[in-house]
């Protein structure tokens, strides 16, 4: 894509400050959440989940629950017409449980009702005989040979390997080498809306979806699956999301085909809404880590080499895993000249509750390890972590561990000295450590860095599509293939089509995904939105204005080239028509005012091998720093300040970019300090919000927001991505902040009080008044 | 279009017999029609009519009705925000009448209420105090001077005329002249679905429409205009529709600005379905015709001049009586060669119920006229009416009475020829006037023939979309902005599809109209969606083949050009793959599986001043022929066998072809023989089918059809249009069946009992035994 606007550098509205199009819906109420929808006549599904995180079914009656009044359908494994769970070669979460049941969240019967408290009694009355099972509840110990299986053919769910060089050579290159574990905890999407579908039997003897949906495409390949039904005959329409987060994915597979399996088995329209807790007991997580680093280092701060292993919780089932874990593997050094990697991750089956996509996908983990570990070497080292960023950090033309060279402006560094020259960095790092000890608070500052690969990447097929609908009174209707889930998908891609047509952005309608309407763009994941429909807008907006332009040159008696398209008029000179003159004559001219754009990626390389390739087209890179107060006599971590610097290539609209680093860094804050969904035996201990903390808008601290534009060649002017790496790196900014507060270095999150409090891990040189010490420190 | 499909002369499904694609959706119950479409918590609306057909409205009290508990509104006009009817220069019906009514179908009030039974009571309690007018019944008295007004500029509705030649030059050059006056009935569409809709305020502020609606961007833009929204806020989903033969358009319109205010003021969405007896009051009707055709005719019984005057009555709103009457302007003088024309056609504004689109669009009016005149002439003559049209038939190259050149195969005489040979029409028509006197029942056969004009020709802008979209399992789904109300679209659409891309038919769903998703392509009327739909079918099919048939040839290892898409699979010689596999690779390689097509009709031409130009692009040719049985002691007539020639240039599916006869036949049958909507001074006589007289399945005679295909060079496949020629041509048949049994002529519609029975119009030489006379016989 082209880098400039047609009207040259000058942008109609791309790179201002626009309102979210769909705004005044959302304050207004008007706007329709997946539980909003219903239809006269519609019936209440329950689900009954199992009790035991891993047994065998032995027997399900459902006679009691049937022969209540008011119940239409009580359905198990049995009823299912198609596959049990949704498709893929791995083992995906089931629609209902046969044999046994791997975790609390999984079904065993759905029942279909005339109320929901009908639907609820019902569930009270079925009948399941289990023999429970050895619980599987450590990944570690998953994968050694005497564990129970979770699965038939292993506990092993995924392993992905990189190497480079050759890591003995690297450790011997090097002048010390440190081992450290850093764990990651299990955390929850809080997304705000829990999952709600309304199912309705088809006119063609299919079904309609409509749900708080993130991903519709996989989504219909499932009840598709399930019902053993053709792609065409399910329809799955996106309801207004409340939140996703990456989340809206197989846990909504799953309701849906029950949803859709009642429906098709009654004949009417099911509605199936998730309380909270049942959210919080069934829907995946994001995956807990356990990551080993061996790092060596050459006296001079240079990393030599680097030998990860990485072990993630899967949970009971596959879903992403296999992906999330490939982009851990991709990017584990973080963003740094590394010669020498050896990196293996694994994802182990167990009967907890199973893990997923989630907003950084697998790299908020890695970048929490490797951020901390910077800080670690720097102070071993005696540098300050900025001084031992800037001697590692990918530049212009550097080699990534995967051995893809890096061929555009790489700003990991410009970004680095922003964050710390609005911040102070050093001079309050510096004065941190030597805090008066009589004041219980200490402030601390930290600062984090990554670079993250945008789009899918190797990850899969990568392409999406737009369309626009341009009406004959110069309004005008644009879709896409990919969802708005809050993250404003829907302005950023009717700026695009603003900007192109020079169109006010109020005269856009923005519709809701549906998949009968839309061709398959992949799934709204990988921060990729922006940079893929925002090119196939450009794409879909080039082509209606082909074809309009010769028109409009004929009304105003000018060459096409010579038009300028802007604020819904199109001038030539001092002459100039409205667009939606332009586009009735348009219509009386019989031209079609209709354009589909379509954008595939630019093309990527992976050798599953040995884990080399040009995994990602593009990078994006950021730099993080935070500035808190720690109560060091309850632990108790108070964020005060914030700097988060990023360069999106481009920013389309600055409303919503800051958008996105506010709610990243607020995420950020949650993982690193409050959030945990913690398990025992596979038993959930927490089953909602009132046990399970978030941070709330009186949490965030001032936070000062800068991004760099870096024009990059792909992006549509120049934009790249934003959502993920908003919220990867906030958490070792923080946790790299209690450090230099506290003179402790904790190693796992989030930084609960006691953590934080008992805190063992003294860091090297600040033992008031002691040498530095060098050498390896565990 | 190129006339071959991609296989050479091989079809895959196009020209065979195919179930529609929505008979399983039809005759399970599947498939939802307006009324079946509901939302939990709607109101329900009920309209307030007037009583008078003419009245100043003086007064109207809502405040008795507003009181009434379950009341959620009660609007009048002053409640409208935008136009106050749909839009248009010429007079609309109104939405809800202010100053004054006009027939009694207007509306005053309308209310929203929690159930059907409260939205009437509310209607009860509203009082208008009316000051009757002078009603305006007759629309040639209409046309005087001293008629009470209609509409305030006059109640000329409509004139257009067509000048050809002299006719005072034809006249003298005529042997003799004679001059008939022939009126047609006003005919209800009688639809089996009444009007209903579902209006749902919108999430973006705007509102959705679904329901049993014809024209969706009419009535889109008639929503859109009425509560001042712009086009993208309005967004209109066809329903499944249970029958429309035009007259789903502004009908609808008039109940979806009702629903849709009532929707929008309330913030609930709002159903409303009319009962029988208010959509026969309310919904406009095919126009009655007056038409006094002076006919001059050499001794060899060559047309000379033909000089017409037709008034139509549009009763009290324009519709589309302008376009109505101009396909009868052009197609008046029947299709035949005439050097010298003079046709007026009036339409005049009166207090009845006010007429527009409706099967035929202004031909069957004219058609009856015509083959009536043509067997009056061959009587004249003494010759037969097969031999009398032989001479005077549009041929290759003959110039129409507007002066356009019929340049591409004109078979009217083929059509001509099949009929009579098929039912040995010369001999029965000769035997039929000798029949034995002693029985009551005489026999009669009978023939017409008419040419048509294709799609909307010089009535406007014209050009259609249609999307497709196919899927990873090679299903597909097929769109299009025209609609199927029965007439089988969705099929023939799907065909074409299915023939390009080698899909069987069954693999497809075709989505209904939604005004969302595909872009404004016109009414559906004019026989025009085979042709033009047909035809953006094809181009859209290409555009898809052409994008992944490299793909295709990839994987085969073979040239593009080799490769045979059919029955699901893609061949290369003995290699193949399937669709389905086709598509999942395109999809893995980020190809777009989706495709627009969009056909723009060829040019016409037209000038009003007199009439001429090249009115339509394609014309299509037909003949049928009745044989009835006449009891001459009750006037009660029996067809007892019908033959319907048409060239369709080429069948797409037989089945559907054949359908559209019968259909057209039976419609033609009621309008011959038995339908009639009365009125006297404005109130209507009936108002229901209890006393609108229908044919039904037991009234059809045994129908034989023969298709004609003359392989046009710009239809689908050489397809052009067969709707409305299917029935305009059926009754004159009948007619001129029942004038040859009976000896006598009735030159008005319907041919009921007492005209049958006291039928004065004695037919020259049948006066038993009398010779022939020659002359004017009026």
């Amino acid at each position: 894509m082209a880098k400039e606007n047609p009207q040259g550098n000058k942008f109609n509205v791309i790179g201002k400050a626009s309102p979210r199009v769909d705004a005044i819906d959302k304050v207004t109420g008007r706007a329709r959440y997946g539980a909003d929808h219903s239809r006269t006549g519609q019936l209440y599904g329950a689900v009954l989940n199992s009790p035991y995180p891993h047994a065998i079914i032995k027997s399900i009656n459902t006679e009691r629950a049937r022969a209540l009044d008011g119940i239409r359908a009580v359905l198990t494994h049995a009823d299912i017409p198609g596959a049990k769970s949704f498709g893929g070669i791995v083992p995906h979460q089931m629609v209902l449980c046969s044999g046994k049941v791997r975790y609390v969240g999984d079904a065993v019967a759905i029942v279909a009702a005339e109320t929901p408290e009908l639907a609820d009694k019902a569930i009270e009355l079925i009948e399941v005989e289990y023999s429970p099972c050895p619980v599987v509840s450590d990944p570690e110990q998953a994968l050694s040979p005497s564990s129970p299986l979770v699965h038939e053919d292993g506990n092993l769910c995924a392993h992905h390997k990189v190497r480079k060089g050759d890591i003995e050579t690297g450790f011997k290159n090097s002048d010390f080498v440190i081992e450290h574990e850093y764990t990651t905890q299990k955390v929850e999407h809080a997304y705000i809306e829990p999952e709600a579908v309304l199912a309705e039997p088809g006119e063609n003897g299919g079904v309609t979806i409509t749900g708080s949906v993130q991903n519709l495409y996989s989504i219909r390949r499932a009840v598709a699956s399930v019902l053993n039904l053709p792609l065409n005959r399910v329809r799955v329409i996106q309801a207004t999301l409340g939140g996703s987060f990456g989340g809206k994915d197989e846990a909504m597979s799953a309701i849906c085909c029950r949803a859709a399996l009642l429906a098709l088995t009654t004949g009417r329209p099911v509605k199936m809404v998730n309380t909270r807790e049942q959210s919080m007991r069934e829907s995946y997580k994001r995956h807990p880590y356990k990551m080993r680093y061996k790092v060596g280092v050459s006296n001079d701060g240079i990393l030599q080499a680097m030998e990860i292993k990485i072990i993630a919780d899967a949970g009971a089932y596959a879903a992403t895993s296999q992906f999330v874990t490939w982009r851990s593997v991709v990017q584990a050094t973080g963003p740094y000249v590394v010669p020498h990697v050896k990196t293996d991750i694994y994802a182990a089956y167990t009967n907890n509750c199973y893990t997923g996509a989630m907003r950084g996908f697998g790299s908020p983990q890695i970048c929490f390890a490797v951020e901390s570990l910077m800080d670690e070497l720097a102070a071993q080292l005696g540098l300050d972590p900025f001084e031992m960023r800037l001697r590692n950090t990918l530049k212009d033309g550097s080699i990534t561990a995967t051995g893809q060279k890096l061929t555009h402006r790489v700003t990991l560094d410009e970004a680095l000295r922003n964050v710390t020259s609005a911040g102070g960095f050093k001079a309050k790092w510096l004065a941190n450590r030597e805090q008066d000890s009589a004041s219980p608070i200490k402030k601390g500052i930290g600062i984090s860095c990554s670079y993250r690969g945008v789009s899918l990447g190797a990850e899969g097929a990568d392409a999406a599509g737009v369309g626009i609908s341009l009406q004959t009174d110069g309004s005008a209707v644009v879709t896409c293939g990919l969802v708005d889930m809050g993250q404003g998908a829907a302005t950023t891609i009717s700026l695009v089509v603003a900007e192109e047509l020079g169109l006010s952005s109020d005269k856009i309608v923005f519709l809701n995904a549906d998949t009968t309407v839309m061709p398959d763009s992949g799934p709204t994941v990988a921060s990729r939105t922006s940079f893929m429909a925002g090119n196939a807008a450009r794409v879909g907006s080039t082509i209606l204005k082909d074809r309009i332009a010769p028109v409009a040159a004929d009304m105003l008696k000018c060459k096409a080239s010579a038009l300028v398209f802007c604020h819904d008029f199109i001038s030539a000179g001092s002459s100039r028509i409205t667009l939606a003159q332009l586009a009735a004559e348009c219509f009386r001219r019989g031209i079609s005012l209709s354009a589909h754009g379509w954008y595939k990626s630019p093309k990527t390389t992976w050798r599953e091998e040995d884990g080399t390739g040009d995994a990602y087209f593009t990078f994006v890179y950021g730099a993080n720093l935070a500035e808190v107060e720690v109560d060091i006599h309850t632990g108790r971590v108070i964020v005060t300040k914030f700097i988060s610097c990023h360069d999106v290539g481009k920013v389309l609209n600055i409303n919503g970019a800051k958008g996105q680093v506010y709610g990243g860094v607020a995420m950020g804050m949650g993982y690193a300090l409050l959030e945990a969904y913690a398990e025992e035996d596979g038993q959930p201990k927490l089953g909602n919000f009132d046990e399970y903390l978030l941070p709330t808008i009186c949490d965030m601290p001032q936070t000062e927001v800068i991004f760099l534009e870096g024009d990059d060649p792909l992006g549509p002017y120049g934009a790249k991505a934003l959502g993920e790496p908003a919220n990867e790196i906030a958490a070792p900014a923080i946790a790299n902040a209690v450090a230099n507060a506290t003179g402790r270095r904790v190693r796992e999150l989030p930084l609960t009080l006691e953590r934080v409090l008992l805190g063992k891990n003294l860091i090297p040189g600040r033992e008031r008044g002691s040498a530095m010490a060098k050498g390896a420190e565990s």
